[in-house]
């Protein structure tokens, strides 16, 4: 059975050390959000995700979810620990105090869903997807909606989901059929089909409140035509209870290769009564506001589950005997030498360690923008941040989300034969990390989001947002001679970047299939560069640490050091070969017929 | 449903233009194997695995093996469906005449194993397990063994199985604690216990051979005593049926991640009669006959997975409507252009497309080398096909099977949000290709094979097979203009290598560490780089062929000159990446303390 242990020393480390984010106490609303208080949060956190969280996290694998006439029975130990989750309030914990929330920043919230995708992502993605719906209706809905439904939603007692796909549209929305015609009390009625619904029905909370893509009968072809709508499972009653059955049903539920713990739902809307949330036909406008949430979280997901794939692959590692150190043995008292000896064991175990660190710094700082983004009293600061959260979501969703897979089989093969049995743990990793690369924009289309839409945004004003701090911090760091060693292969692979922005944008301008020919490369370099900025802000941090004095945690910073040796050394170099790849074009891709494939 | 249609097209143009496996007739007992010949053995192949095999290989994932007091019951349509491979002699197809056999080439039988393994992997594991007793028996059990045991196998009657993991050792197979002890009548008595076997136990045949790796009493610590034992499951009489049911029992079976439908076993010996195949404590060589044709064997597994998870994911993009072109609409008459449009699917396939061609060229090529090492009349020739079997075993199984699992994964991705549903059945094709990389030696152990065995073994020997050749191909091909575009990059690449060769080798002499550091990375490029050189020899004939007039095969002579340019542009530059992180040497990887991690 697999272990967990929220990584609590390494968190600190990123939010004190490395993104100051106790600077976040200087924002309005956040004044309590000091390190200490945050401290005692993400201990509470852990508990919750190490005691509660984890323990059902395998046997909800192997039970998964149960469907029968419409209801869906979520696994064994689910409710209870829904209901833990609940008393504790998290579901609010940086949410608006207005409506019940705690009003914690952002970047815990990060920090929260890294923790329980590791411990056991199927049951975080039901809370997930009521954050996304919450963030939604609080963006765009009318005040009565925000005054009915928030509180509800926010204490975990009622949960939300977002229903945009159905079965033959998912990427282009414009396609969809669902309908919704308007009341005569200002309602509506909703008919239509959404499949991959993510926990559209279970049994956790009393009700279900839907945010429904659908097209008004007046609304303009395509994705324009689009509204968004709120739905609930039950008619909420004069006490604000729920009432009246809503004619909503889940028609069944999936059978996935993974998070089998999460009801991914066929959602039958039958005349429906909903209510429009934001303005009519500018449905995608409000759907953005959760999916871009989504995408952060998703991405965090995949940072999630690497980091408990490689906690167990590190233990095995440590533990399975097997074969001696081609250095000479090293355990003479064992029969074998542990595999970590091994240097290609390390490898595997240090592209894990050198992923998750770094994507945990660059997670947590995305998260903290968002912070900005909603509390800076200055307006160009909002937008400067605004920006950074913006260019970086695609790079988050699809650079995380593709390593977290990689890792997570990486980890898996440590185990060697046991690795592919389902008892020992690690191939739900696996099969859960999956599905992080597909939905909310399957990876291809979030690069396609950087290179479309993000790039030329306002003349490449997102991309200097990124770009110019990085250049002055590589500038700054190439005074200390110590440094040379990350701040040189990082230069040359940020140079990279830069030139690859440059034929890209150049390129896509005459030829848009230029840049969709450009884009996967293009967003794992700029994945790679991300983290190998964040590397060298460690290292920086690292250093100054074990100059000072570290109370007895010389080993960590050390292993910081360490580990930024080996991402430049050993992964930084995929730049090169990223780059080669984009820059001989989209030619040899676009040139057979699809009949020659 | 997925489909499955045997590429029959790019296995003659492989087999009788590319490596021209009619030369094959030349060897003595292969007169007949003439193309006709072959062509209308691998039709039959074609419809029994395209008809028989393919249609129940998700409802064998789905339904899986069921174990109940030591009986195995495989799932429904496997009998039957075994009884038709028996029926069509295919067992013996590339076995020994003299033990029943059709005598044909075993690049024939690397065709039949690709086809299998793309139609249902779970399915050709029990035939391909019997398929690697066979080889060893022959080649290392007595007389009377071999008289008694292949003519069964041989017919399907009977199948076979490897014994070799333990449940503490699978690597490091000199930990083993099973034993033999030898009894008056020239007989062993084996007990101990075996995890992880394939086939052990199952419903298909009527008697099972078990090849068991034991210790002998006597015998030397670790490897060096480690003894091969046949051990029956039933006792054949005096007519050679199953008899006295013998001390072998299948204690339970896996709960796995994939390959479902074949029984994965824990085999409890006690008492079990067995006989010993080869000399005492050389079990280990013994074992290797099995092995190393068993490593080629899972090598192409990764490629028949590869080849059917690619061919949907072109049916679903041709026909999936998402979008629209970039470049401009190209179906008006549609709601949407169908998905393989757009640049980064075209990326997703041609990657596979330009991996399972160039790979099964080289597959194919290693199987036409095995016919050379058994049939071959002159020694020397003999030796040097060996040295190239030997060298590019590591190679195929760990980079076949890496990109098995890759291109799965791709082509999984292709169906959105459908691809993870079971039904729609590419999640099966990444669960069962992701065993192929771990079992028969994980891949990291492929890679400490090809660096620390085969790239000293005999001065550097085998390696020269290698790379005379190919430098001797390059230099002969840079005269043609035309070929340039292709010449240069893979010349670079190949460069790379043999630079990447020196250094470990050089290295590796006075730190073995520094071996095993590099060992995956230079895996890799020799993956890379041999594939190349398939591609190269592709282009070649492929230009011949549209210089001589194709009867109208035009459009896939093109295809396969495209394909090539993809990938020495798009793929090829891996090598630049893997070269950097390999010459960045061990320091990086080793240098963290086990508890750092």
């Amino acid at each position: 059975m697999p272990m967990y242990k929220a990584p609590l020393e390494d968190i600190n480390f990123v939010l004190n050390d490395v993104l100051n984010a106790q600077s976040l106490t200087q924002l309005p609303g956040f004044e309590d959000a000091t390190p200490d208080l945050v401290q005692s949060v993400l201990e509470e956190a852990a508990k919750l995700c190490e005691n509660v969280l984890q323990p059902i996290n395998r046997s909800g694998h192997e039970e998964g979810c149960h469907y029968e006439n419409g209801v869906v029975r979520t696994p064994k130990g689910f409710k209870e620990a829904y209901d833990l989750y609940k008393e504790g309030g998290w579901q609010g914990m940086a949410f608006d105090p207005e409506y019940g929330g705690q009003g914690l920043p952002h970047t815990i919230g990060f920090v929260l869903e890294e923790l329980m995708c590791s411990s056991n992502m199927a049951f975080a993605m039901y809370p997930g997807l009521t954050h996304g719906a919450m963030n939604a209706i609080r963006a765009h809905a009318s005040e009565e909606l925000k005054a009915q439904y928030l509180p509800k939603m926010v204490s975990s007692e009622w949960s939300g989901t977002m229903c945009l796909t159905e079965p033959h549209c998912g990427t282009d929305l414009g396609l969809m059929k669902t309908k919704a015609v308007p009341s005569d009390d200002g309602s509506y009625r909703i008919t239509g089909t959404k499949i991959f619904i993510s926990a559209g029905e279970h049994d956790l909370t009393s009700n279900i409140i839907h945010l429904v893509l659908a097209k008004l009968p007046d609304g303009p072809p395509g994705i324009k035509g689009v509204s968004l709508f709120l739905v609930p499972k039950f008619l909420p009653n004069e006490n604000n209870e729920p009432g009246v059955r809503n004619g909503v049903m889940c028609g069944s539920i999936e059978h996935k290769m993974g998070i089998m713990a999460n009801a991914t739902c066929v959602m039958n809307f039958d005349d429906a009564k909903g209510w429009l949330v934001g303005e009519p036909h500018k449905g995608m406008r409000a759907m953005f506001t959760m999916m871009n949430a989504a995408r952060l979280g998703v991405g965090m997901q995949g940072l999630g589950v690497a980091s408990v794939a490689y906690q167990n692959a590190v233990v095995y590692a440590k533990d399975r005997l097997q074969g001696r150190a081609l250095s000479g043995t090293k355990a003479p008292d064992k029969v074998a030498d542990p595999i970590i000896v091994h240097p290609d064991v390390r490898k595997n175990l240090m592209q894990g360690k050198a992923f998750i660190e770094g994507a945990r710094a660059l997670g947590y700082w995305v998260g903290m923008m968002i912070d900005l983004v909603e509390k800076h009293p200055d307006p160009v600061a909002r937008q400067e941040a605004d920006d950074f959260v913006a260019l970086l979501t695609p790079v988050i969703k699809a650079y995380f989300t593709d390593m977290g897979y990689e890792i997570a089989t990486n980890s898996q093969q440590m185990y060697g034969g046991h690795g592919y049995i389902r008892e020992w743990g690690m191939e739900q990793f696996v099969r859960d990390a999956r599905i992080a690369m597909i939905y909310e924009g399957a990876n291809g289309i979030q690069a396609l989001d950087l290179v479309g839409r993000k790039m030329p945004q306002n003349l490449g004003r997102l991309l200097r947002r990124f770009f110019h701090p990085m250049q002055a911090e590589l500038e700054q760091s190439q005074e200390d001679a110590a440094l040379l060693e990350f701040v040189i292969p990082l230069a040359k692979a940020f140079g990279k970047l830069q030139q690859a922005t440059a034929v890209v944008a150049q390129k896509g301008m005459s030829r848009p299939e230029e840049a969709g020919a450009a884009s996967t490369d293009y967003l794992r370099i700029f994945g790679l560069v991300s983290v190998g900025w964040m590397w060298l802000k460690m290292v920086k941090v690292a250093r100054e640490k074990l100059a000072e004095g570290t109370d007895g945690k010389d080993s960590f910073y050390d292993g910081k050091i360490k580990t930024a040796r080996f991402f430049v050394e050993k992964m930084l170099p995929e730049v090169d070969f990223r780059f080669k790849s984009l820059m001989s074009g989209a030619k040899s891709m676009m040139d057979l017929d699809a009949e020659q494939f």
